[in-house]
């Protein structure tokens, strides 16, 4: 898979490509800010999508669900990798040197994105949208014609066939969140069920608790 | 003052100007789906304002904040009221109808957005600037260049003159967030500073307990 775009402004490209381990070390900006503006855009266009492609049905909160499928590291990661983008990205880290190797490796061998994927292979993906939407003069529509033929496709299966995150499928189950509770080395979250059943789910974070605890409920029920 | 749009197609008019209640008795559909792209795209214009703006000092961090302060329900509805246009907005609520009288009425007198604004304000100028865009043939750059007078304002000033969110001052002061309890009727969250001091904070749901622990334990700081 090739993307098929030349940079006007090569210093755009170069920005995309560096991470803050390098551009400490040099004169270049970093791509965090390109990566914050490219997450906006991609949420945007992704909306746009839905809203013109799919009907009433398709509510803000599967939208939602939609955009977070599609944001998360996985899908934007594994499109980096796929065109062979992450040889280059430019840092100064061992420690993402060995993530990025061991996900490559990974994803060689299974051809699949159930590995976990670096963060970095996302921000680098969401920055360089970031830097082809300025480069080609502010356009929603160029940008849009380059990514469609690899999230168009992932947007569409995910509105066929919905993968509702465990969080919404318990509050449209009528769950309620009774208690999170952080302590030295862990999070606790205590859910309960409209049946009256408690559930405790437990994580690194509280976000990783919650789910954990949406899950044991949904499971109990299923 | 007065918005200078005139619309091609009037149907997106007719639709970011009808609150659900009204579009269940007629065919028209309600502003829902719109004002989650105007959501969407307005995130989008404030990230690149700032980024085309301002320099590397104004972190994404910061940028979130400023997003926050222009989309909380305040400048928003603002607004919309400064152009007389919630007169227009088609609903079937006495209830809505009573809340929207009221900040008007309070807004008249006082000149301040200090009232509680509400919420259907801000959501009709939203799904307005997505109509405006869509009928605007998806223009970035026309529907930056009407909202731009008077967001670009507000935008700048936010830049300026931080007024950084409690829960954001509360974590940058090295504050904890201990526990988070919601019972029938409110939600109670436990924070510490790092000097060891816990502070209880009350609010009708979870967020509004957190914001209220984070200002008492700054307030006591202070």
């Amino acid at each position: 898979m090739k993307l098929n775009y030349v940079f006007q402004n090569k210093a755009y490209l170069i920005t995309a490509f560096t991470h803050s381990s390098k551009s400490r070390r040099c004169i270049v900006n970093s791509y965090e800010r390109l990566e914050f503006l490219g997450d906006a855009l991609l949420d945007f266009l992704v909306i746009r999508h839905t809203f013109l492609n799919y009907d009433q049905n398709i509510t803000p909160g599967r939208v939602t669900d939609i955009k977070q499928d599609l944001s998360n590291n996985n899908h934007l990661g594994y499109i980096l990798v796929s065109f062979n983008l992450h040889t280059k990205i430019r840092y100064n880290s061992n420690e993402i040197s060995k993530r990025i190797q061991s996900y490559v490796n990974n994803t060689n061998i299974h051809h699949s994105t159930n590995s976990p994927v670096p963060k970095i292979l996302a921000d680098v993906f969401e920055a360089l949208i970031a830097a082809m939407f300025f480069d080609a003069n502010n356009s929603l529509e160029f940008v849009w014609k380059i990514i469609e033929p690899f999230l168009g496709k992932i947007i569409d299966r995910s509105i066929v066939n919905p993968s509702l995150n465990p969080m919404r499928r318990f509050s449209d189950e009528g769950g309620k969140i009774i208690q999170e509770f952080t302590n030295e080395t862990e999070s606790v979250c205590l859910v309960q069920m409209p049946n009256g059943t408690y559930y405790e789910g437990h994580g690194k974070n509280k976000k990783l608790a919650k789910s954990d605890a949406c899950q044991q409920a949904l499971n109990h029920k299923d």
